[in-house]
């Protein structure tokens, strides 16, 4: 057995069966493997950074890693975007990385790069398998790393190809931290105390409806103020689930939003702190003297801790709980609100929504709070791109579950070729994309940071309409059946018509400017 | 005067005056300057791998470098594959990369990310800003440590934004450092010896007339074979020019090309290694038992070194050139072949030809030899998704000439937005997208790294036919008018037309499978 066959059963072996690859001629072996082992599942994508996104994705909704297949360091490079996102979302990934043949690194061929040096930047595990012999353990390891992230495994060509290679068994995962009992009841008495409190939720809590209802449980039985990190990596929500309200993205609404806070206490969240840094504003919405208290660090056991903590301090509470409801369908023009609205009252049972709307997502959140359980996907880490990839990791992981993704214009340009792969999996996706002509948000961040009289230069750099980009060309291209849209009715004709036919759709909205 | 605004003015006065950009909030108030500064002409790239193509190209054809704005770490992700390129031609980037304020540093804020390692492996220098007081200093040192290659410059948001900063004067760049006259005469004797050698010839020699006709020269009056690397940054071409055959690509072709030597004589290029490791082959054409004498080093003053080995070995040899032919225009069915003598019988005067033809573009350099004077560029670091990004930049250099780009389909996937750039700048590019529906070069690799039974599962992932690439709609989709052509003559009427008309064009060339 050579090294690509052990590498890809023993990955099957440990669950590992998704595998989102844009190969080059030193993966040439994994991807001849792929013949001998029908238990893996190949996605081509046409660039690294889908392979990447989709993989974060994937891990978010199944709690399990695909595999990637990248090519060398330039493809490294490609994916490191999405798998920044993957890092801040601390999914699980086990990144494949083929580099040259063990003999040929010393050469400094064209394609020779410091892979392990891009490699380190996003990954919580790296490692090169140095020979045939280790590549089966290597991998098994890889697998179990990657419970705390980005697991990087570099693959040399030769040790692919080389005979002498053996499948490993699966390395148990390490056990999830628990919370000890003592941070609970510390946590108690802080909450016991009667000052102004918010319970600051994130990270696997926000995917699980245990810890949701133990929280709003807090929440209702205490005074606390329920809060979410801005940008979780899953929630799970709709009607019958607490709806938690996120921290806003604008530094001035954080600030606002916590202000008079005297304690912070965070489960699953790390303590927040503001995207970017302005002139003339602390760099966390957290106030000067408010106590930060960590129930739960990001991995670990945050629901169990919210639950021993909702037992102490809220025994008898009932959480509050989104009713179902759903908007009004709008007319007219549209504008984030309308496309919200139109989206909140077509939202699917069982959607999963890919929410990379940035400035066009203004309402989303409020519209589909009453709407059907579904699963919201966020851009985790602020790399923008990750929208169309995250589509297709997500319908690959959940085959029976509608995907729609809320795209902005300028950020799925980065990544478009996302929706070929779209079409070539026959993947249930429909993408709106929120054309707004712009750079919204750097139109709205160019006046914020005080460079407020931009003009017609600085203007251009932000501004998309010339050439307009059109979209449903662009899907048309590459396979996907796409409609432009100007009205509410006219989207919510065509988002209706798109989740009535399985496949992927995309559905240009074009927004009133 | 703010950071941003000396940066920008420092960068104009050492004549660094294009800046193809894919800013953030980060890089706003660079932005903001751009208003104030308008010898710089700002050019946006929707995705940063087109920016960084862009800025190689434009140094290759210009000698001096442009810059780029990306955004944090996530946007030099993005920017790498170019820059790795960038790296192997050695072509002077002044990489500007936008970061956090100093304060918003240690807050670990989402988009936060190991910029100076990403930096590091495609960099010749990396300096971070410290203050602005230092950025305009900063910014003369990165232009004139370009002449190495990469320079990048980490601009934090605040160095950017605050006041106290000053213009600094140009560097004046270090001297190109001259061949001494006593290995200039060792490589005499080596070549008066009468045995079997080749004179290799890369980098800036094949960017020089006067370089290529001393090598010729040499050859001409010596004997020695002449041969160029397989993929010089810029090669000047056509009728008169010596038309120096390269080494092939494949490793068997390039074993049988050196076969025999004994001494190889470098001229600007470095001892040549094949692109990849293969089972039972060694990592280099140049024969065990053959010496490897280097003339010049890039970076020297190779140019030079050749004249003066000219005069000492062949004082009265004519350098042999190639005459005035074009192909006969073919007909029928496209096949790389009759492709190539469209593009031969067509090439104007003056033309940059941008080559990521890859499998495509067998018979490309024969059948353009002939054609009226042009400069060719290739694809130097191997990493796929140049061409786009390279013909605009070429473009941006040189306004007043065409540019064709010969493009393979799957690479021109990775970085399709630069078609976009094309539309908005009215570049005068025309692209040949050249279809053969398939990674055609993994197809090859596939079953020549003796995965030969590649099945089904395999070729699969390398197929680029379910649903097939409608370039046409994505042309048009991006600005750029487009047409499909299945025929050589088809294809020489677009092409024509193209040609005749100024702007962005895109044929996609169906070839016969």
């Amino acid at each position: 057995m050579n090294g690509a066959q052990a590498l890809i059963r023993t990955l099957v072996g440990a669950g590992v069966d998704v595998c989102f690859a844009n190969p080059g001629t030193s993966e040439m072996h994994f991807v001849a493997a792929l013949d001998d082992v029908p238990e893996m599942r190949g996605v081509l994508t046409l660039f690294e950074g889908v392979a990447t996104g989709a993989a974060d994705a994937y891990a978010r909704m199944t709690g399990r890693p695909a595999a990637t297949l990248l090519h060398l360091g330039p493809g490294l490079g490609n994916g490191l975007a999405n798998l920044h996102n993957a890092r801040r979302s601390r999914a699980p990934v086990v990144n494949v990385v083929g580099d040259h043949a063990r003999s040929h690194k010393r050469l400094d061929a064209p394609l020779e790069s410091d892979i392990d040096a891009l490699a380190g930047t996003v990954s919580a595990w790296v490692r090169r398998s140095l020979s045939p012999a280790d590549v089966g353990a290597d991998a098994a390891d890889a697998v179990a790393a990657a419970r705390d992230g980005v697991a990087t495994l570099v693959l040399p060509a030769d040790v692919s190809w080389s005979e002498g290679a053996a499948v490993a068994e699966p390395v148990g995962p390490r056990p999830v931290p628990h919370v000890p009992p003592s941070v609970v009841d510390d946590v108690a008495a802080v909450l016991r105390r009667d000052e102004p409190a918010v319970l600051f939720v994130g990270g696997e809590v926000m995917a699980s409806e245990a810890g949701l209802r133990a929280a709003a449980r807090i929440a209702a039985g205490t005074g606390t103020r329920l809060l979410a990190e801005t940008f979780p990596p899953r929630t799970v929500r709709g009607a019958g689930l607490p709806d938690v309200p996120r921290l806003p993205y604008p530094p001035e609404m954080a600030l606002a939003s916590l202000e008079g806070t005297a304690h912070l206490v965070l489960a699953g969240a790390q303590a927040p702190v503001h995207f970017f840094g302005y002139p003339d504003l602390p760099g966390t919405p957290v106030p000067r003297d408010c106590a930060v208290h960590a129930l739960s660090r990001p991995g670990e056991d945050g629901v169990a801790a919210l639950e021993a903590l909702a037992s102490a301090v809220a025994p008898g509470a009932a959480p509050q709980v989104a009713e179902a409801q759903r908007p009004e369908p709008p007319s007219g023009p549209l504008d984030p609100r309308s496309l919200s609205a139109v989206v909140g009252a077509l939202l699917p049972e069982g959607a999963i929504v890919v929410d990379e709307a940035l400035t066009s997502g203004v309402g989303l959140a409020e519209m589909t709070a009453g709407a059907p359980r579904h699963d919201w996907l966020s851009l985790t880490g602020g790399s923008i791109g990750d929208g169309l990839p995250m589509a297709a990791g997500a319908a690959v992981a959940c085959p029976d579950r509608p995907v729609i993704g809320i795209q902005a214009d300028g950020s799925a340009m980065y990544t478009i070729s996302a929706l070929w792969t779209h079409a070539r999996e026959g993947l249930d996706v429909t993408t709106v994309v929120c054309d707004n002509g712009s750079y919204g948000i750097l139109e709205h961040e160019l006046s914020r940071v005080g460079a407020a009289q931009g003009g017609e230069r600085a203007r251009r750099l932000l501004d998309l309409g010339g050439p307009p980009l059109d979209f449903v060309q662009l899907a048309a291209g590459l396979g996907v059946p796409a409609s432009r849209v100007e009205t509410a009715e006219h989207l919510a004709d065509q988002l209706g018509r798109a989740l009535s036919e399985s496949g992927p759709h995309l559905v240009q909205a074009v927004l009133r400017r």
